[in-house]
């Protein structure tokens, strides 16, 4: 279980005097000199994160780059430069290569990321491409999981669910829109959402040390939730994927309640914020029901199983 | 083919303030402020790099660490921190990664090298792994392969040939040897050895314009070629085992004459320099013929088909 091997890390791992925050946020803090800088690598493969044989690979391309820039994101640093490896199938390989370089140069582009350098392999195995990016926090530190407190509030960019008919390829990383809230509101901590709005909550709750309680009635459904699972037609509901499916790459943020007040009030982004629900004392994830009721809530979403 | 996609990369791609030194060396030179930084990632995989079934996989774990090393010792950087990401089969993954980590900590810590952070996940496929280190250059900056003159020496560390009977898993990088002549002697450029002397040299020469004559009776030829050779019986030679096998991950130095005569003096390294040659204005790889002829050599090596 993914669980197992993030124990194992931490017990076996040992501490670095240049590393502030290692395994466990959506990226390292390294400091170097005076200042500050993260680190992250994301490693994607067709069939688990994409199906090459149904998309654009430019599409792919580009994902490649923006799940690593949302991790950036969560941060709340700036990207300043990305290295990418390519493990190829031999057929086609160079052309393939050609297409992900096209799809993410506009994007790199446009959050002044330099393409630094790379890897190119070919093999007999379906597509698997890193990409690392190193980023630079502002003067305002480096935005954690581990800084929400009982009593802040739970808000969200955008809305959720049924990333699979299209946004887990097509989503804007949040970059700008969490560079600007945290150089202009007090934020105590932040994720984004790749694995479910569920679970990446609970995460941020458990490294901040609480529990989350979201009041469903607040979640912002996607209309994709609302097309899929017409879809499936399975019997689950909107809300449910809009709490489990993931790969919305959406800022989930823990906000004191006055802050939260103010931005809510704002609203400074060109993508809407809503609030969902507070962070709580007793650890956990919970709905909060009308009357102040509290019932457990699953973590719902995807979880890498080994 | 690999050539292409450089030339698509160095077209395509574009320059970017912050990168000094972009695609097409061991490592990408970042100026950060005012210091200098390298990062370079590399992806391996089972059946293209290692044989996963037939070798412990501490010692792939840790030659997923060592390649990267290597590449920052032919930049004679420092190394800092690193980040892993890790393509799982299913079956067994989680022991894989476990194993994978024994093997490369003690790397890690004997080069002081933080482990900062990763990626986990698995898929139906087998292990392809990549890691990125950020390294910083020192006060004497990067060794690059585009600093070769007609009259330089070339320098080798260690010997050459046959690694795939043990050496590719287990090789030292670099990395002391090179930031230790990059201090003391005057060096013009430099390559690790990944791919095959012939081929790496060729390409260092090409990247400073220039052209290599080798002395290939003074190339040393580790006891592993000879090993291989014999063990093969395909009538290849030792020395063309040398020559072409790559993954001995010696460091290929371009030196002037005077500090050349002197690094051979003194022989500074725990390991070996022998001079195998010298740079020539003629582009190209040549053999150095004793009565001072010139042959044209093939530049045989492990070429990345795409």
């Amino acid at each position: 279980m993914e669980n197992e091997l993030i124990r194992y890390f931490r017990q076996r791992v040992p501490a670095h005097r240049l590393v502030e925050l290692g395994l466990g946020d959506d990226a390292a803090v390294l400091r170097l000199g005076e200042a500050r800088y993260v680190l992250t690598v994301d490693l994607l493969s067709d069939h688990v994160d994409f199906e090459l044989a149904e998309v654009d690979p430019r599409r792919v391309g580009r994902k490649l780059l923006a799940v690593n820039l949302s991790d950036i994101a969560a941060m709340a640093a700036r990207p300043l430069a990305a290295v990418i490896a390519l493990l190829l199938p031999r057929a086609g390989g160079l052309q393939l290569a050609k297409s992900l370089y096209e799809g993410l140069l506009p994007l790199a582009e446009e959050y002044d990321l330099a393409i630094a350098g790379g890897d190119t392999n070919s093999w007999d195995g379906p597509l698997a491409a890193s990409v690392t990016i190193l980023g630079q926090t502002t003067e305002r530190g480096p935005l954690t999981r581990s800084g929400a407190r009982p009593g802040d509030q739970i808000l969200v960019t955008g809305s959720f669910g049924g990333s699979i008919l299209g946004k887990h390829l097509d989503f804007q990383p949040r970059v700008r829109e969490a560079l600007w809230l945290h150089q202009h509101y007090q934020l105590h901590a932040g994720i984004d959402c790749s694995d479910g709005l569920a679970l990446d909550l609970a995460r941020l709750a458990e490294e901040s040390g609480c529990g989350a309680a979201i009041d469903l009635a607040a979640v912002p459904v996607a209309e994709d939730a609302y097309r899929l699972a017409k879809q499936l037609a399975d019997g689950s509901t909107p809300l449910q994927h809009a709490l489990a499916d993931g790969e919305d790459f959406e800022l989930i943020l823990a906000v004191p309640p006055q802050e939260a007040s103010r931005i809510l009030a704002d609203q400074p982004l060109p993508v809407p914020i809503h609030r969902i629900g507070q962070f709580i004392e007793m650890p956990g994830l919970w709905e909060q029901e009308p009357q102040g009721k509290l019932r457990p809530l699953a973590p719902t979403g995807w979880v890498h199983r080994l």
